[in-house]
């Protein structure tokens, strides 16, 4: 009943970290927090460092739900390390941040969530920042 | 706690209906399958009837989760329906079947997936056919 969730520092990576955790109350299962960067964690703004990943694992500490946090960096693509490690803990969910489209804003979806969505063999919950 | 669903007689639809009865059992709230057609329904594969609208209603009726079918005819697109309806029922979750992407296949999701998944305000479960 393991949740992965795909955790960027940003109010979209925020959301879906919250909800993550809502879902596994839920269902009573562990989440895997990851973070992924490609390359260079030192120039990758995505990749969450310091207090920022201070302040995630106190909010997964806060949660109460069994936790981990991984932070792969073998040079794969952020969507390809979520779903391979969606495969391997054999994920019940993977839950991702989107950005909302603006009022005028082009129909055009970020390719990380798209390649989620589409290669998970999971179920994949795309969930937005308030 | 309601939980709208996208129903489109497929297997990625039958995944939808499927999941999403199971998130309602989890959640405890009634579900709202939403099956649209733009126009003429007579042409118009992808709107149920029939004996595949008697097997959804089997399935929901047997599920013993509370269930509304809505087939509305209002000339909006699907996503548009799928979003609307889940502003207007207050829905804590959207559920819509994806396609596989085959191993060769190239990076491109439906335009109904990707708009329901940029415009709708609340979390997309986004399922699979086994």
């Amino acid at each position: 009943m393991t949740i992965v969730i795909g955790y960027v520092p940003s109010p979209e990576g925020q959301a879906a970290l919250a909800r993550g955790l809502e879902e596994a109350k839920l269902r009573g299962g562990p989440v895997v927090v990851v973070n992924s960067s490609r390359g260079d964690a030192l120039v990758d703004e995505r990749f969450a460092q310091g207090e920022e990943l201070a302040l995630v694992r106190d909010v997964l500490r806060e949660s109460g739900v069994a936790h981990e946090v991984r932070q792969p960096m073998r040079g794969l693509l952020a969507s390809e390390e979520l779903v391979e490690i969606a495969a391997e803990v054999d994920a019940e969910l993977i839950v991702i941040g989107l950005r909302k489209r603006s009022p005028v804003g082009k129909l055009i979806m970020g390719s990380t969530a798209q390649r989620v969505l589409l290669d998970a063999s999971c179920p994949v919950l795309a969930v937005k920042a308030d």
